[in-house]
């Protein structure tokens, strides 16, 4: 942190863990404001987690349509997975993609990280594209269910439109390849 | 939800408040998996929010450099901001640019809406695009520090390549920028 940026930036005080969940746990933070104030912050703590944007050779992209509890409903989302402690995120991406998917890929690029809700969490997304795609065996973990997809990129924005792709990683995602596809003159 | 689904969906059994925060809400959900089997979900609730791309007549877009105690950093974020009970998304985003950038604009586009972190919690963030912006006087919460910035959409690329626009709604809405702007040949 740089000095002209002192009129922003909050020191944290005390930090008082709320409550300690198996994913997630809640912290409540003082800080010290910019103007000399006090003030609490509720922070969610996050072990993190990674996304795939898998196309395949014909230039599709794998999709899972999976229920997602908070949001009681079926979302179809790009493949993810949270970081085990000490995972690296291109290992726990190419664990995921295999595991939800059954596809192995040759090549891999990192995309970019992002965290999802900086107001009240501190959860950083690693986000992958992974192309050369091999199919091997979907080994989905004893409590997850979900069924996998493959779509085009006029059925990708068709899925946007209905709400059916519907949280901020998968729309990134797709937004970042439709951007791609159209500088390629593809759309 | 329809029969086909049932593979997936999972039923809530029971919801356990564990705390109740001044802004998220940490709850414990129990529900029986579509194999019978009962587990554990750990449930952030959060109000929703809002957040808006304002792109300026000269092609520019309305930036926050804010300081995000989850974080432990300072970001670069479209303006946003969580909706007030009963408030509506639209009006919320108005307040929100007004107040956070100074700017009010003469056209709003609804563009999207999407879970932030679907697996954790069920805040909800709706994307607006404002147009024909005109400059008022900011007007910022008592505890609210932040510099509005103006990008291009080469400085945007700069920005998300050196990590400054570092969260999933702004990586978002500036990749649909870039894409609307790539099939338009504007780039």
């Amino acid at each position: 942190m740089v000095e002209k940026d002192s009129h922003l930036i909050e020191k944290t005080l005390d930090t008082r863990t709320i409550h300690e969940g198996k994913i997630i746990t809640f912290t409540e933070q003082t800080v010290e404001l910019p103007n000399g104030k006090q003030a609490k912050r509720e922070v969610v703590l996050h072990p993190g987690a990674v996304t795939v944007l898998a196309i395949t050779d014909d230039e599709k992209i794998l999709l899972v349509r999976q229920f997602r509890k908070p949001c009681d409903r079926i979302l179809v989302e790009t493949p993810a997975g949270k970081l085990e402690p000490g995972e690296d995120p291109l290992e726990s991406a190419k664990r995921e993609l295999e595991e939800e998917t059954g596809y192995r890929a040759a090549h891999w690029k990192k995309l970019n990280a992002f965290y999802t809700s900086p107001g009240f969490a501190n959860e950083l997304i690693h986000g992958y594209v992974a192309t050369g795609l091999t199919k091997m065996e979907q080994k989905l973990d004893e409590d997850e269910f979900l069924d996998v997809i493959e779509a085009d990129a006029a059925e990708v924005q068709r899925l946007i439109d209905n709400e059916e792709i519907y949280d901020a990683k998968t729309v990134l995602l797709a937004y970042w390849w439709l951007a791609e596809r159209a500088r390629a003159g593809r759309d």
